[in-house]
């Protein structure tokens, strides 16, 4: 046996890895050069999907990446830590190491790829984004010729099944919530999901892989999708779109070198490709000169899924070790030590869809029309769609226009004695 | 300068590819490293839309791949000869290779693998299927992990942009051809396009990558798009399907051991992924174990795409080139010397939907009924549709049916005497 695996962790990704790597029929031949050597867990009571002998199972993670039998480490045990410390021990240590963790990347990124270059081996996280899409190499390998333009993703599964029944079913956020609680889609805590917080750390990831620059996770806008209403998707609709809640890294229109890195619910046009993903699928639509736009389509989670892209991360660093590894494949290194410059969302030069609750006063309309002009911004359409109890619901599309001309003709409007709210803000891709 | 390239032509493919590396900026720092040493062209008086100094375009490609100076060959200059013989030559002098001509590869792969694995040297064939969209390479280095269990995809963009056409105006075959060839969609001689041959080529290729074993041209079933008729288009849209050219690799479900390797307009249902690929868009999903599905999309040729991946190719090269490469990559030579089985068409378990004129006698249906139910047809739906002058229409929908068993009983349907022709008969994904 050629390569020897110390994996950390054996929960879903974990037992799927295993399950995939005991059962090599049919796979890359190469597979059979790779042994499980160690399996790191934290109870070794625990009744297990899948068998190893005693020798490999271990509470003891430090064990695993101290120890010099092993060639790669796979961490596949979530949280920051100890995840960032063994990550850090291990390639000290001279060891590769394949990872699934989105959040330990998109925060400890640069302290990770440093000690990785250092030490002259390799970190590779296909997992951490898309589930099993192949997406990080060929972001890295393949679409690297390109300057790209845009990354754009549904990068969450839990909030994309959660909007697709909202839309298909005309539910409530709240109930489709419960109910994706209760059959295994969306934890107990869905705040991650929900608030837009892993699609915030996939997108700068993807971002960094792009355009080949370090990303301040804090630098990453962020809202989620708890204030997406069964009205707005209804009227979206109607409008020609729906609600996808995007994940979105965008060289700035009005200045090229500044990025936009953004997660937001967002309307998007029903002929658009990522109009079309729906439930727990994930799918990123990358656009770059010369390419044009390609899209990466799959499922975005789930122990076969998650095993697959680990496992791609194994095979490529078994063939680089059966190559000489005199010098690092500058492919498979992250070569970047600057940060990217990102603007501030009201730099943001987008399209909005904005619902308006108003009193039934004559010319209303006018004076939305009127503060809006004043800032610039110039409307696309302006439906009074009907009433709410006594209220007037007038329903703006606008055209492109930059967001804090749009915010502050918003205030504006918000003090007009004829508007009595504003329940609803979304962009438009 | 590190990488001297030899480039084989400088038609569409080539002019993209000289005009990507003449412009750096803003893409993979590595192809600062990449030279373009030299350019073969027939007719070097052309005007061409790239500068090429004179000491670079010669009209010798022999001296191109017989120059010790060169160490990629990237041929992008079609057809079978010399494109074959120049790849062989260059293979024996120790050039990598990179091409773009699935003719080449679909014909002649095996000898041109074998060559290159004598010589210990790679042959790249990104560009080769799907223009633009990063496919090659996830196969071989993502998904090869993965029992794989089928391939299929919309890979020729000429037939799928005519399919489009005549779906959304309810235009004949002829004449949307007749104006996508005005359009430049098409060729003069539109064969190769229309009657699934490049579609063909491409499978196979995607077969022997997806399958781990050769693939003989001549074993892979063709049917093109020239029977697709309007009439049929609108019905299969009634039953909620679209008709695409799919180019499918499959398991055979009765004969695991065996493929079954085809190319043949088919009804899609509407949810399907590879419904909504449309226009000269070309899309491949691959389905394996444990991944699921995962689907590739974007520009399947054109200048810029197709660069986009003959130049992938060649910065991976340049990579691979910066490490030492005392033993090749596994991941990037081709490993497999045994030819795949492929089962006969008529062992192949399909669903069918067919068009019977029939005259209008009573009880045709019923007839219809026990010919099928003799050969052990089972039908979905039978539905008159209506008549064409005084014939009656009928469209059947089967089940899952042995494709030889259906031919048995259509045979003996065509000789009934109310039976006045089978004007259409498609398979059913
Ligand atoms: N689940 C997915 O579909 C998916 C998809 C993409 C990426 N990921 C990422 O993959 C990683 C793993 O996810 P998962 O769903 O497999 O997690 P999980 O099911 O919760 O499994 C975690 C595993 O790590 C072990 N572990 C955790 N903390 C430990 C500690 N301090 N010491 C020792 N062992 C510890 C656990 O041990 P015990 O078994 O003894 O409790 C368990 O085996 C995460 O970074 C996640 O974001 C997951
Ligand atoms: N076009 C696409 O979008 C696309 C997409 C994917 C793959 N491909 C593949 O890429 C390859 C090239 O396609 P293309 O569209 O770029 O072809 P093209 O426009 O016809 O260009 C062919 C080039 O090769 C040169 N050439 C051909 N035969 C030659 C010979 N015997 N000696 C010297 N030079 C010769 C021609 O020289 P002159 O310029 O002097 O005539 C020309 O520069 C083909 O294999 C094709 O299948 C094309």
């Amino acid at each position: 046996m050629g390569v020897k695996l110390g994996i950390l962790g054996l929960g879903t990704v974990g037992t799927g890895t295993v399950q995939l790597l005991q059962n090599v029929i049919g796979r890359h031949p190469l597979l059979q050069e790779i042994e499980i050597y160690r399996v790191g867990v934290r109870s070794l009571d625990k009744p297990r999907a899948v068998e190893l002998s005693t020798e490999i199972l271990t509470a003891n993670l430090e064990a695993i990446v101290n120890d010099p039998a092993v060639d790669i480490v796979v961490e596949v045990m979530g949280g920051l830590e100890p995840a960032r410390s063994l990550i850090l021990q291990a390639l000290k240590n001279g060891k590769h190491v394949v990872t699934a963790n989105k959040a330990v990347i998109a925060r400890f990124g640069a302290e990770i790829f440093t000690a990785a270059n250092q030490a002259g081996v390799y970190v590779m996280l296909e997992a951490a984004v898309g589930g099993g899409i192949p997406v990080i190499q060929p972001l890295k390998q393949s679409l690297s010729v390109n300057q790209i333009n845009a990354v754009t993703g549904i990068v969450n599964g839990t909030t994309n099944y959660i909007l697709t029944r909202m839309q298909t079913e005309g539910s409530n956020f709240d109930d489709v919530l419960a109910d994706a609680q209760r059959l295994g889609y969306a934890e107990a805590d869905p705040t991650a999901d929900v608030d837009g917080l892993d699609a915030a750390d996939k997108i700068a990831i993807l971002a960094s892989l792009g355009f080949g620059g370090r990303i301040h996770l804090e630098d990453v806008y962020c809202e989620g999708i708890r204030q997406v209403s069964k009205t707005d998707i209804a009227y979206a609709e109607k409008l020609g779109f729906v609600i996808k809640l995007l994940a979105i890294a965008k060289r700035q229109s009005n200045k090229n070198s500044q990025l936009s890195v953004r997660v937001h619910p967002t309307l998007v046009s029903k002929t658009h490709p990522l109009a079309s993903i729906n439930g727990v699928y994930n799918a990123i639509l990358v656009e770059g000169e010369p390419i044009g736009q390609v899209m990466f389509f799959g499922p975005g989670a789930g122990a076969g899924a998650t095993a697959s892209a680990v496992s791609s991360d194994i095979l490529n660093l078994a063939a680089t070790l059966q190559t000489s590894t005199a010098n690092p494949n500058p492919l498979f290194t992250c070569g970047h030590d600057d940060y990217c410059e990102i603007a501030p969302i009201a730099e943001l030069v987008t399209r909005f869809y904005t619902r308006f609750l108003t009193k039934d006063q004559p010319g209303v309309i006018g004076k939305l029309g009127t503060c809006f002009g004043n800032y610039g911004v110039s409307l696309e359409s302006v439906v009074q769609t009907g009433f709410q109890e006594k209220l007037a619901e007038i329903v703006v599309v606008t055209h492109d226009v930059r967001e804090g001309d749009f915010r502050q003709a918003l205030a504006e409007i918000r003090d007009l004695p004829a508007i009595d709210s504003i329940p609803s803000l979304l962009r438009v891709l």
